[in-house]
This record gives structure tokens, C-alpha cells and sequence, in this order.
């Protein structure tokens, strides 16, 4: 039996469907080839056994023998560590990876996700604070075409798990048609999420959900 | 010769003096007892240099022999891998902080930014979107306010970089007195900013920009 499981809600409504970010670890765990289980918490209930897990109370949480890891980019962070498939071993290829690893968690999905999710709920978006956050989101992506249009992957020249994180966050801004005027941002984005890795964990996502559906 | 070299703005205006994200380096490297220097780059005219060490034209960044890294978070997981005193060795007390350090930069800082920065900008405050990043570091702060009731510091049972950066975080919604109703995240401040490294590395903050506006 494996040692490697994924939690994640048992349902969730059809928007954020192929956007829980278990998706991003399960993408990892199958670009690594790593054997691994997925388990569920409810979503609708959320008792203490899912806070002591996960503090805020979201998902996903890895549990990897006796260890259990919140929040997802520290997962990823772990997992790269476990496999050269997903970071490096060397120390500049290694560095170069995290820090790209926080810029897509802290430079650019700072602006990104407020910016995704004021759309999400369908505001005017004509207030100081929407114009705000927009400008910030535009300031980011300015420098990340810049980024883009001069390499195909972010660290150490081959695709990580740098590439696996900034490509989920750009698809969330994608799905608003955000990356229309950043051809170079388009273009990663469509080549991370035709990986393979990437296909079976969005259909895995899909068919999990489905199935609490019918349930 | 230090070959620990931080690099931030040579100026920047008042308001942001004591919240650049140099200090939480100085900060840590204080902690560390690790010898550095610091080295300046324009603020006003940032060049293809600029952009080279830190692809969104920020600061800090670190250069650590032919290493140099960007993003406050990613130079803070390596100087905890440098120095036992911020970072445990130990693959638990490791992950520990690594997912605390990932919640501080994704979880609270990602609706506390912008908190800030609205009110910084002195923004009316009426929006729907204003309205969402409320709720949004709200439920952060009060699933913060759990955690902290129970426990001193966050990871491994002792001070750590992730102390040190969720600290940080917490410290710049403080100043728009965003804690008030959160007195265990009030006192955590209080207790990481007495700490003698972080009152050296803001003095040295404070005192590096008003040498600029002495030249």
C-alpha cells in the first residue's frame, strides 16, 4: 500500500471543479510517478479532525508516512524534493526552482486570485479597490510575458514544479480570458496543461466530484 | 569578506520605511548570527540589471557566492537551511516550517496585502470588493487567532523563520490596526518584534534610508 495520500473534499459545486488545488498535487505526484491514494473530508462539514489537519480549513493536505503537510505549494515543495523529476538536486537548480515557487504563491497569485475571484462573483468592478487589483495583476503579468517570451520554462531549463505551480496560477486568470493580451503567458499555460501529468490529474479531479454527484 | 550580500532600494519614500522586505532578511540574518553587507540599487531608475536579479523589478534580493536569489520567502528557506537557529533539521520540524512559511505567504498574506494596501491608499472602503478582502483576511485572521491561543510559535515547538515571516506579515496589518479584535496575533507581534534581531534589523532599515536622504 502506499504510503503517499491526498486529501480532498468529497464534493464541491461544479465552479471551482478542475480548480481545487488538489489538482496541482496530484499533477505533481503524476509527473513524478509517484503511487498514491486520494481520501476525502466533507465539504460541508468541516469538524476538528479537518482543522488539526489543515488550519484554515481548506484542502489539500499530504500525508507521506507520519507526516501530514498543508497548504499546497509546501507539498509541492516537498514532493520536488522527493523526485529530481519535479526539482533538481543541485543547488542553483534547486534555488532557482523555489524562488519561482514563491514568486507564483506571492508575487504573482497575490494579485491573481482577488483578481479571478472578484470576477467569480460577478462584481461591478468599477470601485478604487477593483482598479486597484487590476493594475497589480497587469503589473505582474507585464513582467512575467517579459519572463515568458524569452525561455520556455521558468528554472533550471527543463520543465519543475516552478512551472507545474505558475501554470496553475495563469490558468485561473486564463479562465477569465486575463492572459488575452500575453501571448507568451497563453502559450506556457497551454503547453504545462497539455502534459500529460496534467490531462489525468484534471480528468482525476473531474471524475471525483462526479462520483459524490451520484452518489 | 561577507559573502552574504543583501541588496534592497538605495531610498524609498517615508510610508514604506520599517515595511521593505529587506528588513525580514536583515531579520533573519540577525537571528542567524550569519556576517552579510548590503548593497543598494536605484529605486527610482531601475534598469535591465534591476530586472535581471529580480524579474519584477523588486527588492531584495540575495547573492550567496554565484548564487542570487529573489523573493523574500525563498531566501528565507535558505538561510534556514544555512542556519539551524531558523530551521530545524529534522524532516518533521523541516516541514513544519516550510508549510508555515507557505501559509504566511499564500493563506494570510494573500488577503492581507491588499487589506493594507487599500487602506494605505485610503481607499473609501464601500466596495463589494472591499467588503471581500475584509471577510477573506477575517476568516484568515480568525483561524490565526486559534492556532495562536494554544501555541507560542508555530513550527517545531520553538522561534523559526516561519515565526519570523507570518510575524511580518501580521505586523503590517497591525499597523493599520487590523489585530485589535485578535489579541493572541496582537501579542505574537509583540513577542517576534521584541525579539533583539528584529529591533536591529529595522533600526539598520530606518537608518540605511535616512543616510539617503542625509546624502
Amino acid at each position: 500500500m502506499s504510503d503517499l495520500i491526498l486529501t480532498t473534499y468529497d464534493w464541491v459545486p461544479e465552479p471551482p471543479r478542475g480548480l481545487v488545488r488538489d489538482l496541482r498535487v496530484r499533477w505533481a505526484l503524476e509527473e513524478a510517478g509517484l503511487a498514491y491514494r486520494v481520501e476525502s473530508t466533507p465539504f460541508r462539514d468541516r469538524g476538528a479532525e479537518h482543522f488539526a489537519a489543515q488550519p484554515f480549513g481548506q484542502v489539500p493536505w499530504l500525508t507521506d508516512g507520519d507526516l501530514t503537510i498543508f497548504e499546497s505549494g509546501a507539498i509541492l515543495l516537498h514532493l520536488g524534493e522527493k523526485s529530481p523529476a519535479l526539482m533538481p538536486t543541485d543547488p542553483r537548480g534547486r534555488a532557482e526552482v523555489v524562488e519561482w515557487v514563491i514568486a507564483a504563491l506571492n508575487s504573482v497569485d497575490l494579485p491573481s486570485q482577488p483578481w479571478a475571484l472578484f470576477r467569480f462573483m460577478s462584481f461591478p468592478g468599477d470601485s478604487p479597490e477593483a482598479k486597484f487589483v487590476e493594475d497589480f495583476l497587469k503589473a505582474r503579468l507585464d513582467r512575467m510575458e517579459a519572463v515568458l517570451a524569452a525561455r520556455e520554462w521558468l528554472a533550471a531549463g527543463r520543465f519543475t514544479v516552478a512551472d507545474l505551480l505558475m501554470a496553475d496560477v495563469l490558468r485561473q486568470v486564463n479562465r477569465f480570458d486575463g492572459l488575452a493580451k500575453y501571448p507568451a503567458c497563453h502559450a506556457y499555460v497551454a503547453r504545462a496543461t497539455a502534459r500529460p501529468a496534467f490531462v489525468k490529474a484534471y480528468d482525476d479531479q473531474m471524475a471525483h466530484f462526479a462520483m459524490a454527484d451520484a452518489a
